[in-house]
């Protein structure tokens, strides 16, 4: 009977408009299919994880090569779910088969935290005695307990507690009101919630106390705005449409767009998965492939206050807790203008129920400014053309901050990472007149915002025009001979200079913001006809700060992506999480991911082959009270630019804004205007 | 008869429509006013710049803070002329007196390079027989001399002439068809050519001649695409539009929007020049002064290429050809979109003439993504707001290159400055398989781009909070005390490392970027009440290469202000242009500007006084193919931002485009939404 069930849903897999591109996120058919096949197996389980088991790559080059004679790699998901015992088990459905392909108690790990999962522990908190009797020392009695609120943490590491406990860390708060502002309202005790047992089993409390802050709330609500002086009234409306629609088409999940390809996928983990990016060459007549695969893949949050139990403040957001999972559903907000395309993102509840998070991608165009210009100063002939962009986002909300990732194509085949940084600081309570030691700042009477850093791991795996391919770092360097050597007279030469990473060991390196210091992923097969350089993509980023954390220390062991700028590994299928598979309560020892992988086979090959270039980026956040009640948009950026891969500018063929030619100048001619032109006079 | 002439128009400066700002750029009646003056003392003169003298700081302060009782700034004219004996003469012209207030011969300088004066050489270059016979030696033949064009650059600096003659360097080009682009065809020999004879009197021909390329053009223009396969049509248009017209008031030359008010200045060198910068703090109900004056002062251009003569191709483009000179007519193209409000730019022909650029500066809204957002995971309840910037822009193009310079204002009290780069690559030929050597790039057949850094100079006078300010340096730093150690047991300590510039010697400052290096400007005097620490403007600047011609040689001296990322001095009326008043054909023994100044005085105190930052970013560019034929734009920017400078995010009163509290979530209430929506689902 159960078996039947099955069957049926994965007949409606391959039935439902068309099969799915194989790199398409699972279905809620597909979702309700493989909860089907597990409890049949299985009976009763904790659902952590339904995802696409993303196809083996050999298999999916062979199919995008030839869709219609290679064979279409099969539909498979990867789960994670929790035994009614406790235990981990990780597993590979397959969805064409009907059957569990692969099944594993894993022990001595934790998988992430859902929103679930979070959503639990405030319930507990609120009618726990000690963290009661906690508030009543802070100064908040039983009866405003339903005025306590916490954001609920994976423990990170606590050495006291090992792995095996599945443990969650309360940050708490207090809200006079239910619409108040909790961050300003910290409070200074930590409990510690076992997910198995629903219970608190432990509170970390500081050796001071501190009361909660009974200063006046510090809201960004609507109604707190409109009694405190009011809204500004004197911001215009701008209107930005599109009468004739957007310029993009979409096929499933394959975005088109200004000689782009692109397929938008997306995980609870990662969220926004770009494939098979591809670029339609007019002056090759080809389309040219330039990324497999690309995604933000891991970050850190390490919190720089060295007070125990700060030290455990330290969220790999993506790893730990899901940037998919907490994805914000656009069509609660109008985050973007002009036209826009939505994606929905299907997942599993713990209990085995599919469910969907709506308009959780979108998919926009935007002017970008000039794409170039050029007067000739002789006669004022000029070009002047004007710049689209398309933008694949999503924002996702990690307790207290949010994150929006902009996935940005230009029309000269840069494609640019933006991330904005906004939403609200992590707090935590301070007395009055307390020193905070340089760890962190009041930003508003009784709230200590701590030191942090924003780092975000990048995951590229480059297919400049084929898989086999090569990273070499450039630093922009003076060349040999001093000033009056004959061969450097007046010092001027430079030039830059090209390291060959040949090894994963010799691939990990550091930024250097004085050189300028790049990287480039190049075809080495394949030489730019004009320049004689390999066809490459280099990565341009800026905002790239040391991991602060020491050597050894906690962070460093746990996060070890961050140990360096780049790292650079041979392509494998099974290498996806740069700070390991399951994230929670990792103790570093020995590191998850990269340092792993690398210490594996450190000398490698990476030359010439198929390879993976993690990047970490990020800042270092130093708060200060303009960032609070909610702070303003920080924005951060890195670009993947055409480097020797074109033969000339790509887009020479976008329409001139405006044209005049020395000719036309000189006959007394008018130039010519496209008709997208909306410039008025004031 | 000429002095009541005088007079009249002296008359007129403060008649028209009210007096002018005292900062407002001098207007057509000034300039023709100061020329009818300088004539009738000294009779023919050729006229290379006359501007606003602008007002010593201290009479500006005081009628800046009482300006219907402080004595209003006299109106006076800097002026630059040459005589007809070629001798050089600086000089002021007190406007409302009539009369001349210095005037002095200066030897042994050159002033900048005008537009006029770029134009002649190419007509000389023509019929000069020995660059005809240069050009018969790389195949033009004589009928063909009306092909040859050149670009003419100040010859900046070459020891066989020295300063005495004024000379450009003429950078020769072919064009087949006069709509051609010239880049395509560099010619391998330089002539030089003296303004005052107006003869070319020396040519600099290199060993191995390079015969003009007969490789077919490689052009941008509108036909040569619509032949080559045509525009992309595929282009939906986006339309921006203001329909209730938009959010700032200009009274005069000072802009009012979003609680920030600023006078915009403009030159002939600098371009742009904002002063008064200040924000109304709703918090404190008080205007606040942030900036006195913020200009991009100078920026030089060193090419690597260290053979003979390439090392000449260093251009100053403001101290020596003048980025307001330079300044488009944006009446010719259509740059910007939305409702825009020009402002020209009237300046003195070499005959004395006053003339005007038309829409010289754009002043426009455009929106700016989100502002912030925040939602609460519990409820879903949500907060996201736009973010408006006004931007205040003009384009120059020096010779090849086009610098778009846009002063961006946030809501958020952040000012950023973006500069694009677009237009064409300097070109020289190459032969056939010639080895660049790595100084240089072949972009196209027989087409060698050199590389090259662009690197600008800001010029910030604070006023944060009042005139006396001190800047900070600050990296990101790790706590003190090993892994395991009480203070530092986790390792994770890390804070804000401030170093305080108390000199002028001291205060050289490289970039660091793995500790996020970045510098505070703060009032030490006035505290923030909540976090304790100085009210500050920080600069966050990320793109900031070091100056890659070495110590001691020729560029280094010149631009010494581009030695470090940061110098701070004492502020002094006088000391304006970080490489000299007179910048083309300084030998840079000793270097004009910064590192005289700083010579001059180097232990002055800088802490606690009115000071003077200097900032030197830009990118170091690596030309490839797709810079070629025309570049698309390249964007680099930094930020000022306000740290410690308000209470709370200053934005939290621009209206919401959706919000819902908890309280409205559990009572089933829909959200509100602004009225400036125009999402619309595809």
């Amino acid at each position: 009977m159960v078996l039947e069930r099955v069957k049926q849903l994965a007949q409606q897999v391959t039935n439902t408009a068309g099969p799915a591109h194989p790199l398409d996120p699972l279905t809620l058919s597909e979702i309700e299919a493989t909860v089907s096949i597990l409890r049949a197996e299985y009976g009763k389980l904790y659902y952590n994880a339904i995802t696409l088991f993303e196809p083996p790559k050999a298999e999916m080059v062979k199919w995008l090569a030839s869709p219609d004679h290679a064979p279409r790699p099969q539909r498979k998901a990867d789960i994670v779910v929790i035994g009614t015992d406790g235990k981990v088990y990780d597993g590979v459905v397959n969805l064409e088969a009907g059957k569990v392909e692969k099944w594993a108690h894993t022990p001595g790990v934790q998988p992430l935290i859902t929103m679930e999962d979070l959503q639990a522990v405030e319930h507990v908190c609120r009618k726990d005695p000690k963290v009661i009797e906690q508030c009543g020392i802070v100064g908040i009695p039983p009866e405003e307990m339903h005025k306590v609120y916490c954001d609920p943490w994976t423990i990170g590491y606590d050495e006291r507690f090992g792995t095996s406990v599945r443990l969650q860390q309360a940050l708490m708060y207090y809200r006079p009101h239910v619409d108040d502002s909790q961050y300003s309202f910290p409070l200074d005790f930590c409990p510690i919630y076992d997910a198995n047992k629903g219970e608190i089993v432990h509170i970390d409390t500081p050796k001071v106390r501190r009361p909660v802050s009974r200063n006046p709330p510090n809201n960004y609500n609507v109604k707190d705005i409109q009694q405190s002086g009011g809204y500004r009234t004197d911001l215009k409306p701008i209107n930005i449409t599109q009468p004739e629609g957007v310029s993009f088409t979409i096929q499933g999940r394959v975005i088109k767009w200004q000689n782009w390809s692109v397929h938008v996928g997306f995980n609870y983990r990662e969220g926004i998965v770009l494939n098979n990016i591809s670029y339609f060459d007019k002056d090759e007549g080809a389309v040219r492939p330039i990324f497999y695969r690309l995604s933000l893949a891991e970050m850190v949050v390490p919190y720089g206050n060295p007070e125990h139990p700060h030290q455990r403040k330290h969220a790999f957001d993506l790893g730990e807790y899901g940037g998919g999972y907490m994805t914000n559903s656009l069509a609660l907000g109008c985050d973007c203008k002009g036209s826009i395309h939505y994606m929905d993102f299907d997942f599993v509840t713990k209990s085995g129920a599919a469910s969907t998070i709506k308009n959780a991608v979108c998919i926009h165009e935007e002017d970008a400014g000039i794409l170039y210009k050029h007067t000739d100063f002789r006669d004022d002939s000029v070009i002047v053309t004007r710049a689209r962009k398309l933008i694949v986002s999503h924002i996702f909300t990690a307790a207290n901050y949010e994150y929006c990732v902009y996935w940005i194509f230009h029309q000269d085949g840069t494609v640019q990472l933006e991330i904005k940084l906004t939403g609200i600081l992590n707090t935590y309570a301070m007395l009055p007149n307390e020193d905070t030691k340089g760890w962190g700042t009041q930003v508003y009477p009784g709230v200590n915002a701590h030191n942090h850093q924003h780092l975000f791991c990048l995951r590229i795996n480059p297919s400049i025009d084929g898989t086999d391919n090569t990273v070499f770092q450039v630093d922009a360097a003076q060349g040999a001979g001093e000033v009056g050597s004959a061969e450097n007279f007046y010092g001027n030469a430079f030039y830059a200079k090209k390291t060959k990473y040949t090894t994963p060991e010799g691939s990990k390196a550091d930024y250097d913001g004085k050189s300028s210091r790049s990287w480039d992923m190049c075809n080495e097969g394949k030489l730019n006809k004009y320049s004689g350089k390999p066809v490459s993509y280099k990565l341009v980023s800026r905002e790239v700060p040391m991991l602060l954390p020491k050597e050894n220390s906690l962070v460093w062991k746990r996060a070890g992506f961050a140990r360096h700028a780049v790292h650079v590994t041979k392509y494998d299928d099974a290498q996806l999480h740069p700070a390991g598979r399951h994230v929670p309560q990792t103790s570093g020892e020995p590191s998850q991911g990269i340092p792993q992988w690398i210490a594996s086979n450190p000398t490698q090959n990476i030359a010439n082959t198929d390879i993976v270039l993690w990047h970490t980026f990020g800042i270092t956040h130093f708060p200060s009270p303009e960032d609070f009640p909610v702070m303003p948009a920080e924005p951060m950026t890195l670009l993947l630019r055409p480097r020797n891969f074109f033969l000339r500018n790509p887009a020479l063929d976008v329409p001139p804004s405006f044209a005049r030619t020395p000719s036309e100048v000189a006959a007394g001619k008018q130039g010519c205007c496209s008709k997208d032109k909306a410039s008025v006079l004031v």
